[in-house]
């Protein structure tokens, strides 16, 4: 099992409705089919630059891989992501 | 809940006995009574500078407090972690 997670930073004001809809956004990427336990975090620590986070898991790199390529989530890092995330690190892990 | 995340990087060379030893002390954190589902996680991406991870969840700030101050933490961060951590992020956070 691979975690992945990734945290960030939106350009939108705290409790906007555009932030609202970004998660919205983000979230809806559950629906391929390879996503597991997909989560939208709020960082509640001082001690990074990040205010949001989403965390999700795959079975295999095969399935990360079915994820990365759909176009659901290209479309929405090519059309949402990228226009909207200030700042963001990705970390994917697994169980040691 | 309280998700605590901490990824770093050891001074120790990779698959060595340091680096093993270093994870049986952090995990043995994990004895603290208010530390749920502790795990050591290994980065799998290449996208940052971290190779490890300790992921922990609390029920609550208090608890969260608890383990903080507890006198086996604190020693755990003096002499082991401040000695052996080269890099290090915390990120904790609520499901939104």
């Amino acid at each position: 099992m691979i975690t992945h997670t990734v945290f960030f930073k939106l350009k939108h004001p705290k409790g906007s409705d555009a932030e609202k809809v970004f998660i919205e956004k983000a979230t809806a990427l559950k629906a391929i089919p390879t996503v597991k336990n997909m989560k939208a975090v709020k960082e509640v620590g001082k001690k990074n630059n990040f205010d949001w986070g989403l965390t999700m898991q795959f079975a295999n790199q095969e399935d990360y891989d079915t994820y990365n390529n759909h176009p659901d989530h290209v479309n929405f890092v090519e059309n949402v992501w990228k226009k909207e995330v200030v700042e963001f690190m990705e970390i994917d892990y697994i169980e040691n």
